[in-house]
């Protein structure tokens, strides 16, 4: 039982107050698939130009993600951002988005992912996410992430996506402009009502929340000791989380979701962030393994029980 | 065993997105107090003028709280500050600042109060705190809060009351700047370089961590469905933890304080400190039980254990 990842794979541009990378490995799939790969089978859906190094669709590969999704498109080239990070790293100004291939990005599932029971939603237009959502058969747990410039100028488009997801992974300040409530339990009782029964809420290094029916659960953020790049954090915090869920075969068989999985889902996505910043845009990846995650998880227990 | 609380009575305007007070009863002592009072008998040291209300006074009383060491200036008048708050409660414009019979303020301890084993230092200038450290005898734990003036502007006076300080209570700007380090992780190390061998650094909504030795303990912040009043959290909160802890007669008898008694008294500063946003001012104390306190507790536990 495998999850799907739809969204954006690309090439980042980022400068922090700890160095500098021109390009390299990037995109909201390319982190959730690799966090949630440590959890479970992951299917790529994405579109990439013929400039795609083979050396990445080879880390890809070694994690296990399946890239008969990942569409390559002959003389195109693959979506470019870059940007740079505050000296405290809690803000960052983009210089360049080259939309590039991803400007025509219509996802065509493989028919060997369509029967597939996980589905995650990376930040792509309402109207691609549901469209993904209709060709799949038989999901058991389906959702996402949006963002502001969705929330505001596709409002309707993207309300009417939310009705078929079961969850939505947003941060706070997109909870409270999708709900146009500022305070944060008022804001997740709109939200859930527009569909999503389980709103997770990214609060940046100040952990999440999770809010399921009338009750919540509020995971601080893992204390670094030093941050080298945020970029995908958010992202593979959603992978971690995902993954988890899905390596546990949550809701399978149309069962009730447990919430003490979800609870550990989102200490495990609170993990896989907080490993993300420790190097330079994907490297973590690169070395990291499940003894490394599960050390953190405890940890984080030791860290947060009273 | 009582817990000897120093710091400002004062009179506050505020004015919130719910609300407006000109004038309530305020000031940094009187929340600690009222806080405190819930977990362990309470000796203020303040100064307040001739226009300072009885029913204050007895409001204060009716908690047991100990005024021997409330000084009253004849022909003074009570220290006033006023504020606003943004919409979404984050920020705050003072409005009005008169100091009154506060800019003279120099506490002396009466002499029942100089046995005690607590101390609690509001936030006021470092050598008056280590003046009133100076006068206790046998003290087993003491500490306090500090703020950005002095950090800023009295440095070397700060840095020396620090050294007789066991623990340290301030917000993550403040831990920052006084150890000039931005990441959390190693400013607090330098901060308990300085001194404190504790270090709670609060976060406002989003909780607090606590540092001691080479360990700590993350509490994410209750979520409140309704803030009326932030003014005075931070200072319920140092209530809470501190009287908490004395309550318990924690480090009695020169034992080494146990980290789990620690824990807990974070958490309790929380709850003080999300019960005292729930009205204007000091108002939730007139009617707060110690039930409401192990009621939120509980819930607490129940919204972060996994």
């Amino acid at each position: 039982m495998a999850l799907v990842v739809v969204g954006s794979v690309a090439y980042d541009g980022v400068e922090t107050p700890h160095g500098k990378v021109d390009r390299m490995l990037g995109g909201a799939a390319t982190y959730i698939s690799l966090a949630a790969s440590y959890f479970t089978p992951v299917k790529l859906v994405a579109v990439v130009g013929d400039d795609f190094a083979a050396e990445d669709a080879a880390l890809l590969a070694s994690r296990g993600i399946d890239l008969g999704g990942l569409e390559r498109v002959a003389g195109g080239k693959t979506f470019f951002w870059s940007g740079v990070y505050s000296a405290d790293m809690n803000d960052r100004t983009t210089l360049r988005t080259d939309l590039n291939v991803f400007a025509d990005f219509n996802p065509k599932l493989p028919a060997s992912y369509r029967s597939e029971p996980y589905l995650l939603l990376g930040n792509i237009q309402p109207a691609l996410q549901a469209s993904v959502r209709g060709q799949m058969e038989g999901v058991r747990l389906a959702g996402g992430d949006t963002m502001n410039y969705w929330i505001n100028d596709f409002r309707a488009e993207l309300l009417d996506t939310l009705k078929g997801w079961d969850f939505l992974l947003i941060n706070d300040a997109e909870a409270r402009l999708l709900s146009g409530e500022s305070n944060l339990r008022r804001a997740a009782a709109e939200v859930q009502a527009m569909g999503p029964r389980t709103l997770v809420v990214k609060r940046g290094e100040y952990g999440a929340v999770l809010f399921r029916g009338g009750r919540h659960f509020m995971a601080p953020g893992y204390l670094l000791e030093n941050v080298f790049d945020p970029t995908g954090a958010g992202d593979c915090f959603a992978g971690g989380f995902m993954g988890y869920l899905a390596g546990r075969g949550v809701a399978a068989g149309g069962s009730e979701i447990d919430f003490a999985e979800l609870r550990r889902a989102v200490i495990y996505g609170s993990v896989m962030g907080s490993f993300c910043c420790e190097q330079f845009g994907v490297d973590r990846f690169r070395t990291l393994t499940r003894d490394d995650i599960e050390g953190r998880y405890a940890e984080f227990q030791n860290c947060t029980s009273f």
